[in-house]
């Protein structure tokens, strides 16, 4: 029976990495959300970048870049980290760079692994049927907020959790347990349970509480963002 | 107002320190439910170290020694890490060295702080007594197993977050409030809920499930071991 577990934060990553697992990275407010809607709106490929330096030097070359530190779009980027921003009009077709505080940097971290791929809860239930078929252990790495734990990826990657140990999966892991008993706290009434994360204080305090509503909804896209190489594709792509 | 602040682990301890601060320090299975049972028995003083070596050292100058690794008795000790242990025949009027997987050396590594205390279900009405009267920030650090976080500290923390925020502490810290809710479903059938802990089916593989019911009675003691220098000595000593 395969595995599954949960890191709460990049920095407890080397404790739970297995190169032979498929590692889920999330970052629900904003940065997987936003990446699941990009592919939805038909973004051709997604670079993630860990830095704003190499960020910049894309864009030198031509890119569209979406960067952002704190919540705050740098000032060569085209737009930041809101979904909003990943629109049809600003990627569809396109080869657009992408940077924002954690998200992108946990992606790049677990490259060495299986698979890397993007979760959130706008593409949880594909993702879900997508992992069942795998036949293979999971590690679910919340992105956090510089490196501490937080509400928002604790609950989704306790959705994971429960799905998978309802189909076959099984886990030895404290902090898989645990996500999955804060999901089963919070899944009738999502929106409102994640109200009380931090990140949603400091959204909003920026102006940008509009994105959340967005990150929160379940199954509003299909897309499944995997690493290849260096660049996110849409590994259900029609 | 005063807040409290959760830290999961003891590798995410440098995010979350504040030498401000008060630092209690909690691994329920099995250091710190152990180091409280050895002060309500009588000990004079337990003199923590990180080190097995250490441990060895201070054995061969004739000091009463406490040490395991992996719930394993370490051949040179005197005794383990398990409550029933902290006998008062073992350790009445004694200064005893003590060295275990996790929870001592959390309780080094906090040592720069204002100060660092020692919790445990067994101690904590009287720990959340002596801490609301404090009037400083608080920071609850979970041992964890070699780094992981597990469920059982992580409860004992939301325990200690539930009585503070009901008394007038606040908190910003997603750790802290995910530790609380743990807390709330746990706290009604507390020896059921910690057995879905990954460390109690390691403890009863080692024929130590005697010690689990030891850790998780609430209030068994008064004491509430600090940190003097490099020794623990009981605050509440009679």
């Amino acid at each position: 029976m395969n595995s599954i577990e949960v890191c709460f934060s990049p920095a407890l990553f080397d404790l739970h990495k297995d190169i032979e697992s498929i590692v889920v990275v999330t970052d629900i407010f904003r940065a997987t959300s936003s990446i699941c809607t990009a592919f939805e709106n038909g973004v051709n490929q997604l670079i993630p970048v860990s830095s704003a330096d190499e960020a910049r030097t894309y864009k030198e070359k031509g890119y569209t870049v979406a960067a952002e530190r704190n919540a705050i779009v740098l000032p060569f980027a085209d737009f930041g980290n809101s979904p909003s921003q990943f629109s049809r009009q600003n990627v569809e077709g396109r080869d657009v760079v992408y940077t924002t505080t954690n998200g992108t940097k946990t992606i790049m971290m677990a490259k060495e692994c299986h698979a890397v791929v993007v979760g959130a809860f706008v593409n949880l239930p594909a993702l879900n049927n997508w992992l069942q078929k795998q036949n293979r252990n999971i590690l679910i790495v919340c992105s956090g907020w510089k490196n501490k734990c937080n509400i928002e990826d604790t609950v989704f990657a306790g959705a994971v959790v429960d799905y998978l140990l309802n189909n076959n999966y099984t886990t030895t892991c404290d902090s898989a347990k645990m996500a999955q008993m804060l999901w089963l706290q919070a899944k009738d009434n999502l929106a409102a349970f994640l109200k009380q994360a931090a990140q949603d204080e400091r959204l909003t305090k920026k102006g940008l509480a509009d994105s959340i509503p967005w990150c929160t909804a379940i199954g509003t896209t299909d897309a499944i963002p995997i690493l290849q190489g260096n660049v996110l594709v849409n590994i259900n792509r029609n």
